[in-house]
């Protein structure tokens, strides 16, 4: 058994914050010029939750409508796997709270989580697409929820204006006879070089946990540019590495999803062999929602026409670690 | 394609910290009886790291080990998976950051983190399966590596006294013609509406990243008797969930491998079916070890001669969620 295996997308979900955060907002806070925000970074208003929501709370919203777009119901999820790049807790991890907060806390549904940062759900759909192929389970609720919005630095405008709040899930099984869906190929580099490009550093080596710590180094920090330098280097070739004669691959995509890093990071996708009209951008309306842009980004190419069921679409990204991923799929 | 799965243990390592902390100096730190820690954690003894040791630099040498004993080097490595419980920092999550200790941070080598949380390594032998089974990747060094005694709480001599660092590694491939290797069963049930009996609540919904969230969120926290009461309600049966007709089966079992969660917790198993002469125990000398116990445990168990090739084996445990899962395997 061997790549390409069946998967069916069988549903998708979203939420987002209501609460519209502007660019003018920010602008003020950070006393930025007016535009500084939109030329910087691309982004024209993002969604940030209010106190009273967590990534539980949001996440248990994407599901629902995933589930609900699948013609499912949690009694037929036998696998809850969360794929965010942010944690609600370090301990549990969000599977279980995620279960609980959508009313299935004593069905013993077993849950797992799944990071690699921005590409976590990347992550995911590899590791559900090989669980589904050896009958471990026959449908997977794959979820990502994000608040970027609590660990950000307002001493540096261009990583806390670039961040959005949002949850988006999946759900995932092998396809009927008369149906699409497969995952073609797969592939992740990982370049630990890069660890200290984008970093949140809370944990056993940060704040609050190791002597002499500080808080400041719990928030998020990003070296914009050196990580667009590190992304240019490592994504030479990634595409031929991912699927040998890309270029031919190319004409049969219909969509592109890429992480929504930047503005900046998502046009340079031209110089790996992308087509950029075959992308599709949700960042200057959302921001860079963390792992769950790409399938924030998945849901909006569904809901405006751009991939539709039998078509082949290209999921691909860079994300903190520093690591670039693609996955190639049939919808 | 289903289970049985063929999975080779290639080879297994595990590194402990040269620290001993005993129970005198944690009870004279805490102002306890002598004798108190032994009598109610069943705890002798336990290893911290010093402040100049991190997750990564314990991975590092555990994984180092796992290597050398499977005839192997980073060279031959083609999924680096962290199925740790604790993190080092939220962003990125540990895989970079052990492929960097690890020398190989320009390596290209994907990585990526599975957690949950006591059961990590569990589930990662799992994905590690399923990842092998499609073909997807040829070697896996699954590594796990925790560091409980940054988050300890010492008004809460229960929980502060029970914890030990420790890191354990196991290098997985398909087993070759002449080999033996399977996992003949696996099984995970999640309990969300437990979440809150075990819980360190750093990350978006605690400290420091919530409005409102207080430094002591973030320390463990365990409610120990409640726990016992849930492992035992759910653990009911589970055993022949995970394989119909347990009691036959554990009759071929050479090797039970519990987590390491609390000595009354592992003496109970025989309450759930299991052959207590077959269970191996590291609790007393190391601690509970969060994720890496039940690597840990397997190492011993190998070295002392009581798992050998060709044997069957049960690893299984319950982790904060609450999840309850279990892994029969030949060794």
């Amino acid at each position: 058994m061997s790549y390409p295996l069946p998967l069916k997308i069988r549903g998708l979900g979203r939420y987002l914050p209501d609460r519209i955060v502007s660019n003018q907002e920010l602008e003020q806070r950070m006393g930025l010029a007016a535009g500084w925000i939109k030329k910087k970074t691309g982004v024209m208003q993002r969604r940030w939750v209010t106190a009273d929501m967590s990534a539980s709370t949001m996440a248990a919203k994407a599901a629902a409508e995933a589930l609900e777009n699948a013609c499912m119901t949690m009694d037929d999820v036998s696998l809850i796997l969360n794929a965010s790049g942010t944690c609600q807790r370090v301990i549990p991890d969000n599977a279980p709270l995620f279960q609980r907060e959508l009313g299935y806390g004593a069905s013993g549904i077993p849950g797992m989580s799944i990071h690699s940062t921005c590409l976590s759900f990347l992550s995911g759909i590899e590791v559900a697409a090989a669980l589904l192929a050896v009958g471990q389970y026959q449908s997977i609720l794959l979820i990502t929820s994000d608040i970027p919005s609590r660990g950000l630095n307002f001493n540096d405008p261009e990583s806390a204006s670039l961040f959005g709040d949002a949850a988006a899930a999946a759900v995932l099984s092998l396809p009927g006879p008369q149906e699409s869906g497969a995952i073609h190929a797969y592939r992740m580099e990982t370049y630990g070089e890069g660890a200290d490009l984008t970093t949140a550093n809370a944990g056993t080596g940060g704040y609050p946990y190791a002597d002499g710590s500080k808080p400041e180094e719990a928030l998020f920090k990003m070296d914009g540019k050196r990580v667009y330098r590190f992304a240019q280097k490592y994504g030479r070739g990634f595409l031929d590495r991912l699927a040998p004669g890309f270029a031919q691959e190319m004409q049969r995509i219909s969509a592109v999803i890429p992480h929504q890093s930047t503005l900046l990071g998502i046009h340079a996708l031209k110089n790996h062999g992308i087509d950029l009209e075959k992308v599709v951008i949700t960042l200057p309306d959302y921001g860079n929602c963390v792992a769950a842009s790409i399938p924030l980004t998945l849901y909006q190419a569904v809901k405006d026409g751009r991939l539709r069921r039998g078509e082949r679409f290209l999921l691909v990204g860079t994300g903190a670690g520093v690591s670039v991923a693609a996955a190639l799929l049939t919808y």
